[in-house]
């Protein structure tokens, strides 16, 4: 008898994870082993309110193609922490909808509700299975070589770097631009911000990540070096920096609230700065907070992105097909040039909140050898531009799944 | 004999001053009247300063192309105010450089220069020819239909809004969004922010421009309504906003500095009205403010606007010809269905100072007649995407005309 699958998506957003969401679906449409193809609204939380949808109008090709070039999520989210207490009710709720598998699409956080729902529905001795596919533009998932979504946000810091960068040097006065870029404890994408330099450009001069001390007057006595020689000095700076005991550089300016997973939350590192460059050294200067827009920038989305999580949604049926549960699909790379890769299931074990950070070998971003290095691992995964589908205004077309739902109820 | 000519940028950056330039370098490189293309560095500041280059490498087919989707500005800018002492300088580096007409690209204070400097030519009895084309994101030049470089900017905000609603929608929770953008005293950018509203859709449900009071309680008063029906709530508010007495919105968290023209520095008002929210909704709240990224943001360039942008610096080259002065080159729509626009020239003084305002019939944006007719105004605009000639990273290739002029020196 075929069995139901049910999505759900968890997390921040991304321009990829609908993609993934979207291979998914064509492969379960396709598969022998599967029938009725059901969505989660918000993740788990969809899961435990009942707030399951059928998502058979969504499967047609052009809906399907949509869905691919559709930024944000889709289905919803949650940032929700399963407790001990949840897990039979989210057992019931997969039970009534006849479940086989629940593939779960999101980042460190959303591996952990994977790994701990698989164990405790095999210790029920449960036939449902858990299959995690990952996403986060964070590219902090440790096994897999990259993570869907950080191709295409490391593009759009790519090239909003260089608008960044001419956009900064047209007068002829000494001034100073930081760009914060999302990254709480791993500096990925802000080494996507610091491309134009890895590549052989003067821009961004400081590239600042979590993964190494930052030292205030370090950072000074650059900018005032840099100053001597030209009028512009660029910062690409991480959310998440901090200074060698440990504590976040501008701690005192920040909110000091945290999330429900207890990450403090981060903001304002940028203006902290541009407050210190402007006290201690005095010229223009300004910040540059790139907010939610590195996130979901589908009109810059990397079609190798794009590509490789409809392919890792596909893949995840396929490893369902054989029985796999507690699993997250990666990315293996096999070679650089020409850039190839080959999916994956490993033990979300070895994934869940877990982070991988920039390599230590990687700390000394000024050297040339390491340059390269970061040019050959980025490169690949952010090329190629996809040309989407749009509607007579020229804006993209997106699918509207919980808006479609909304009006049916 | 056949005259030289001079360019000469100023003001703000924008997508697409470069593409003028480019049109004047074209349509002065095939004319009969025109010998040599001299470029000022820095605007009137490398014109007194003596800073001026030969443009020769950069007319050909290839450079040019490059040049129209380069960001920013090729030849610097500056922000300049002439004083009576300048005049005199300026005109004897005109001569010595043999030029017969001087094309000053830039928004309302740079006509300021073209009227002024046009007048003193004259006065002396000078054949010097001053020749403003239009230039300004803002889009707040009066006569003329709209500026080269609005069209870019509002696709921009067009986009990054449809972007920013999927990203704030996907969590089951209340909150509000408030995105800022540019527009001190005119708000036809925060118009573009709005379209997805104007062409009938949900968000943003607040667009605030400079035109019309801003009125705290009426704000909050709208966001916890909306929030009764549905989770999120978006803002879409220029920087400019005002309430009924006339001073800027959260005045009293900005820094009160003042540029050369006597233009109150701002920032902050979406984290002022963050605060606001947080303080007296108490519900999720995220400011974003969209910063230099909608100025230049060629990777989003509208082709109408590059296309224009490019035709109307060769008109004011074909004005130049027929021996206008003191003139800035205007866009006249003569159809919106199918839109069509025509060149012509008007004397400087109907711009320079002045500033073209979203007009009172459009002062209540929520009026369906009024969305309809901002979109019959802006959507011509926007039309069209570029496919800009890349480097093998996937990357608008720009040109480098500073870089290469300091390297010969």
């Amino acid at each position: 008898m075929k069995q139901h699958i049910l999505i759900g998506l968890s997390g921040g957003p991304s321009a990829a994870i609908n993609a993934s969401m979207a291979g998914v679906i064509k492969a379960a449409v396709e598969s022998s082993h599967y029938d009725k193809v059901y969505g989660a609204l918000h993740g788990v939380e969809g899961v435990l309110a009942g707030e399951i949808i059928d998502l058979s109008p969504f499967s047609t090709d052009e809906q399907l193609s949509l869905l691919v070039q559709t930024p944000a999520m889709a289905l919803g989210s949650c940032r929700k922490k399963l407790t001990p207490d949840d897990f039979p009710k989210v057992e019931e709720v997969l039970c009534r909808y006849e479940i086989g598998v629940f593939f779960y699409i999101g980042g460190n956080d959303s591996m952990d509700t994977v790994l701990k729902l698989s164990r405790y529905l095999k210790e029920k001795g449960s036939p449902i299975q858990v299959v995690g596919v990952p996403k986060t533009i964070d590219n902090d998932l440790p096994v897999t070589d990259h993570t869907p979504g950080f191709g295409s946000s490391a593009k759009y810091l790519y090239h909003t770097m260089h608008e960044i960068i001419r956009d900064s040097e047209i007068y002829p006065v000494k001034n100073v631009v930081i760009v914060e870029i999302m990254g709480r404890n791993s500096g990925w994408l802000t080494l996507a911000g610091g491309l134009p330099m890895f590549l052989g450009g003067v821009y961004p001069q400081i590239v600042s990540i979590p993964e190494t001390p930052f030292d205030e007057c370090a950072f000074l006595d650059t900018i005032r070096e840099e100053l001597k020689t030209r009028h512009t000095v660029i910062c690409a700076v991480s959310e998440g920096i901090r200074t060698k005991d440990g504590s976040y550089v501008g701690m005192e300016t920040k909110s000091g609230a945290v999330d429900t997973f207890g990450h403090v939350y981060l903001s304002g590192v940028g203006k902290y700065l541009e407050m210190l460059v402007s006290r201690e050294i005095g010229c223009k200067v300004r910040s540059i907070e790139l907010n939610v827009l590195q996130r979901c920038a589908s009109h810059l989305a990397s079609k190798t992105d794009l590509d490789e999580a409809v392919s890792i949604g596909k893949a995840a049926v396929k490893a369902a097909e054989d029985g796999k549960t507690g699993i997250m699909m990666v990315y293996r790379r096999t070679s650089d040039a020409p850039y190839t890769i080959e999916m994956d299931a490993v033990d979300v074990a070895q994934v869940a909140n877990l982070e991988k950070k920039v390599p230590e070998k990687w700390f000394n971003l000024y050297d040339e050898s390491v340059k390269q290095q970061i040019c050959t691992y980025l490169l690949p995964l952010i090329k190629g531009n996809v040309t989407p589908i749009c509607d007579e205004t020229g804006i993209p077309r997106y699918v509207n799944i919980r808006s479609i739902h909304e009006e049916r109820e």
